[in-house]
């Protein structure tokens, strides 16, 4: 399994693509739906590209990573071939009947096309149909990370909304502090120190354990006067929800 | 303003204690309103103790480290000496008319009594209610920490929402997560790498312009799927709440 096609251009086609080149797989082609992306990530692989699905290559593998939503859509055009995809939330069903070889080769992280990112420490889950497959697959993972999980799809599903809750929605808890900050004129910098004491704790302390903060103390006045000063509605219906869940947890 | 006793026995200052010990100051007696808390602390810092707050000595400043709700109440049993409270959300309001000299002594972090964590880079909002005493705070502080910043009462309050979003709330993220995990037997620890990077883009990047996942994405069907997999009501609304306003977001 030497020679891999690229379907998707996005983040992690991306980084999936560099990573697997550093490791001695030749990209021999990169397919998008946009002609210029296929193009932008085939040149920084060196390689073939194309926007028509009719005029992918054979190789010893494809890895599918575009949208979710878009996923089955592109494997109902494709021919038989050995074929994985990325995505966290769909299943191995997805690939039936069409395919004799298929699997899910998902890197949990958040990539964004242009912040680096250390490979090697990824969690990739993978599973495979067969025995087999999957075997050929975690052998392909453990050449780009030291950290290489089999999974099952319902599983991958469960860590696959996890990791929305640990990644997306915190990074979103972040943003608001950003506007709120913003309204003041004061630099989210200034928030830094205290992010990195709050994921310093989670190396060896489970979350629910080392909560700090207003709700966690119970001090009803200053929860009363925080949703007084939210002027954004969206911000205090998240403020009250996520409070009232931590006063009632023991 | 070298003697200093505190009011409170709490996470604050039991770290606040150990620093200003570290760079010298002298910890003259601990106040608690749970004697067995004011000795442990006590003990800590080698000094007096009391849970009666007629028997307080004097000192060059006292410094009250209780919960929010609880301070204006301390406050209204002390006799005038120069004092601070280390609240990001109480004004300097609740010292007047009964002081002198007073002000704030906020430091931004999340601090749990048994969990090491590093003073000298934690911000040091200060706010006096004159220049003078304002000055003499700042220098305090800038012996404790490199990180020292003047902000007034509505600035800091401000902050103090910004940090509970940040902090507090994506730690309740990160709970939820555990949580979800926890149903199908998944380690935790498989998403510190996920979480390491959340935060790393942050050094470099505004966190609504690294936003990544299905909602930033618009993957609608891995949306609806994943509410659907949610059994629990409250981290279904957290979700739909969360999703809903990063799909409006541009």
């Amino acid at each position: 399994m030497k020679n891999i096609i690229l379907v998707g251009s996005g983040n992690v086609a991306t980084h999936l693509g560099i990573a697997l080149q550093n490791c001695n797989y030749k990209i021999v082609q990169v397919y998008s739906r946009s002609i210029e992306n296929a193009k932008k990530l085939a040149q920084k692989l060196n390689t073939n590209f194309t926007n028509d699905l009719i005029q992918l290559k054979t190789a010893d593998l494809m890895i599918v990573s575009v949208n979710d939503d878009a996923i089955s859509t592109v494997l109902s055009k494709l021919k038989n071939t050995a074929i994985v995809h990325t995505s966290g939330s769909i299943g191995m069903d997805v690939f039936e009947p069409n395919f004799s070889d298929f699997g899910v080769f998902y890197p949990l992280q958040t990539f964004n096309t242009d912040i680096k990112l250390t490979i090697s420490e990824i969690p990739f889950c993978i599973e495979g149909n067969s025995k087999a497959f999957e075997k050929q697959l975690v052998e392909i993972a453990k050449n780009l990370s030291s950290n290489v999980i089999t999974m099952n799809s319902e599983e991958r599903k469960q860590l696959h909304i996890a990791a929305v809750f640990a990644c997306n929605f915190s990074n979103q808890m972040f943003s608001i502090a950003d506007d709120l900050l913003t309204k003041k004129d004061i630099d989210f910098k200034i928030l830094l120190p205290l992010i990195k004491q709050t994921i310093a704790k989670l190396n060896t302390n489970k979350p629910k354990t080392v909560q700090t903060g207003p709700a966690k103390r119970k001090d009803l006045q200053t929860i009363k006067n925080q949703i007084n000063l939210l002027d954004d509605d969206d911000f205090r219906n998240i403020y009250k929800l996520i409070t009232n869940q931590i006063l009632r947890q023991k």
